[in-house]
């Protein structure tokens, strides 16, 4: 994964993003989504970087998306093995995150302050 | 983390990037290392890149950045207790992505056949 040619870095590189990992929490703690439930979901997504990213995660084997062949036809979104091992390793991450985003803003307060002050 | 401006959202969009987290791992893996040393060990990082990223985690209070006054300068980067929480937590998603990259590699070729077909 050190290595740029490597696939696992290739891999890497496209999983570890805001938009998939997002996806990911959510499929992982509401269960099958359709496209506008992740919308609504995951704030601040546009359509395009939904869609682009879901096909990824498709692509890569760890998200299904089925279409129900209703009128309109209904499309769901649901995370398959892969993609379920992948949430779990993801979800502490957000969790951490969630917990420790005040500390890091204030880091950051105060790194601006003396870089602004040098 | 889901609303677009919540201060986590903001923190894990950018901790959620493919250098600064192959920058945790080698520092967590590694110790103490020169900016040529990172450089070396995060393969195709360019050096804007590896500046921008070393900032923001340095920012965000997760790496220190330590100047020794000799001649030249040497300067050196290793892991603030947050940093480390956070290497904890990024590793098992790298391992994760090497033991299974050959398998996603496998879906993509197996999507990308079936689109080109339908």
């Amino acid at each position: 994964m050190f290595a740029p040619r490597c696939p696992s870095r290739e891999v890497f590189a496209e999983l570890v993003d805001k938009w998939s990992m997002l996806i990911l929490m959510t499929l992982s703690s509401c269960g099958p989504q359709r496209f506008s439930e992740l919308q609504r979901a995951v704030g601040g997504v546009s359509r395009k970087m939904l869609t682009q990213s879901l096909r990824n995660l498709e692509r890569s084997g760890l998200v299904r998306r089925t279409v129900f062949p209703e009128t309109p036809p209904r499309v769901v979104y649901d995370l398959l093995p892969l993609g379920r091992e992948l949430a779990e390793l993801v979800e502490p991450l957000g969790r951490w995150t969630e917990r420790r985003a005040e500390q890091m803003m204030a880091a950051r307060e105060e790194f601006d302050a003396a870089h602004a002050e040098g």
